[in-house]
């Protein structure tokens, strides 16, 4: 059978060295890259709404297959609208293959060429996910950007281990693109470790085949900064110009520019908005831990050159009292402060690439977040 | 010492047999009554933000002076410019007077004519609680309506029990009046529990002295409906008309109408919100219960009719979906859905005495809220 095309596109716009400004086309509109796609596990951005993201800046979100297939479904999901009309974000949704989560959050049973048995991490129950149960699941869900089942080794793990993995989920890339019968653009995944040669093979053959995009994954696993940007400087020039190149999981804001540095166009990472939750805020002057005694009295807010909700009104001391009260009001708004924070960054750096200022902005975001 | 006065006003504008329409003024704006205040225990209603506060069309909040006073502390607020700076509402606030958190969250130690000692319920800590503390604590909040502190008596309490408080509480209020310094308003709380002798007493005493409005205490502690519009009926007949009356603590659907009904203008409670949380939503068609299997794929909103931005966005088969995975949106949106049913209820209550159609209003919530 022919394999399905996407409506999927993406345009270069400008680059600085290795740093490239974009835009892709989904069939929910149109992302600026270089992109940073808040986490929405759940269906739900965690403490905020639709309209507050769309406030925000956000322009497209991810969503975990795991969780979806597990609770409510993705028939059910499907039987409702879809995912967007569930949660009501009408941008474009990016869903990961479940894959992941199989590996690090329920409890993998087995995992052969044909693919992962696990039991679920709310009730137990066994179930088994194969690269074309990952796709219609996504298809289900009506995701604009679905992400291959890929095996995720753990770090560190043994040269030999991670080259049966690349091999697997090159096997599994080429199953997942036959599977495909809806215009949902698809991305492949490169995987290898912290093995260069690995990481290259793995990004010739996903490249090779017709993606939509072309995502990096099993870093963010431990390995730490130095050792992902090794990863990436010995893969990034294997990858073609032509497609997005998808960083997965990652990242700090030191993470994100020196990815953007070596030609990464998405992002997606827990950090801003857990982070909120537990009372970390990023700031351009630095992290803020809220608890604090030394915002007990503080009039100021988290960044008074910052234009957010949260910075136009509220102080530290009151989002420290929020905080030590537990209250919801605290997650919600250092939730909002943490996404605009990460998208305010991320517009900022594909301004700078635009003008030729990027590495400028690198520099100083490297002084404020340099561990 | 001469007593201070308030700015505060109130204007009757217009009445339906006992029901009343009218408006009050305070130094942070005009309030039209009947109304309903959303309680912002801890310097928050809880899971909304000030922002979605005005635009589900509260005009008034209430907050407590006992959280306050336990955390972070009034002079810190005061520190800060005040209770409306700190949690950045710029509509009226009116502050209980501490009293009943004492007598049902705290460890009440002893009570004389003198004030409460009490243990705080977060650390154990030592506490004395005077009229003249409470009008203090309320004033560095910044109030725009204090509360006198009252003795609330449990339900059932003994005729003599009641009579004491009564004679304890009218004590107090003349305290609380000597002790106010600066210009907020201040209320005086009838007591009395079920003894429409003992109430009608109060009611006498509280209303000859220069308060700014009338609150009727000690009620929705467990004496059910009949019993607490028993109350209403005996003592609503000796207060002023010149003056507001608050039933504090009250109530449901049902509860408001019949108040009103009887010539209340204010009510606070924290059920729109606590059910919210809990997953139970106030709707035109009856209460609904989100977690119930019946939603699982339930497409439609909660009601409707109803303009609220939750109903406007989200399918019962998606609250389900987050109350079922404990996600914050799901307080979120069931918190905006409830409070927009008491703020629209309120307002369609003040249109229909307007118009004298209130009879026909109180019957159908009756009939919806019968329970």
């Amino acid at each position: 059978m022919a394999m399905q095309c996407s409506s999927f596109k993406f345009d270069l716009v400008s680059t600085e060295d290795h740093a490239r400004r974009g835009e892709f086309h989904t069939r929910h509109g149109s992302v600026e890259t270089p992109v940073f796609m808040p986490v929405g596990t759940q269906a739900t951005v965690k403490a905020v709404s639709p309209d507050m993201l769309k406030g925000l800046g956000a322009r497209i979100i991810l969503s975990n297959t795991y969780h979806l297939h597990m609770r409510p479904g993705e028939k059910l999901i499907a039987s409702l609208g879809g995912l967007h009309t569930f949660m009501a974000w009408n941008g474009p949704i990016l869903t990961d293959s479940g894959g992941y989560q199989a590996f690090s959050l329920a409890k993998l049973m087995k995992i052969t060429d044909e693919g992962l048995e696990f039991s679920s991490h709310l009730d137990g129950s066994r179930h088994f996910l194969t690269p074309e149960k990952a796709i219609e699941i996504q298809e289900d869900l009506g995701a604009d950007i679905m992400m291959c089942l890929d095996e995720c080794v753990a770090y560190p793990s043994t040269r030999e281990y991670v080259n049966a993995s690349v091999q697997r989920t090159g096997l599994w890339a080429r199953r997942s693109l036959a599977a495909r019968r809806g215009s949902s653009a698809l991305f492949g995944i490169v995987q290898g470790g912290v093995y260069p040669d690995l990481r290259v093979r793995s990004a010739h053959e996903i490249s090779s085949e017709a993606f939509d995009g072309i995502a990096i994954g099993g870093l963010s696993v431990g390995e730490g900064h130095d050792l992902m940007m090794d990863v990436l400087d010995s893969t990034m020039p294997h990858l073609p110009q032509d497609r997005p190149r998808y960083l997965m999981g990652v990242g700090t804001p030191k993470d994100i520019v020196e990815a953007v540095a070596r030609g990464i166009d998405m992002f997606d990472c827990v950090l801003p908005t857990r982070n909120a939750r537990n009372g970390m805020l990023f700031t351009r002057k630095g992290r803020i831990t809220v608890k604090q005694a030394r915002y007990r009295q503080d009039p100021n807010p988290p960044d008074e050159d910052c234009r957010c909700y949260t910075c136009r009104n509220f102080s530290l001391a009151y989002l420290r009292h929020l905080y030590m009260s537990r209250e919801i009001l605290g997650s919600v708004l250092s939730t909002i402060h943490n996404l605009y924070f990460y998208l305010e960054l991320m517009s900022d750096i594909r301004h700078s690439i635009g003008e030729k200022n990027f590495d400028e902005l690198r520099k100083q975001i490297k002084e404020i977040y340099n561990d």
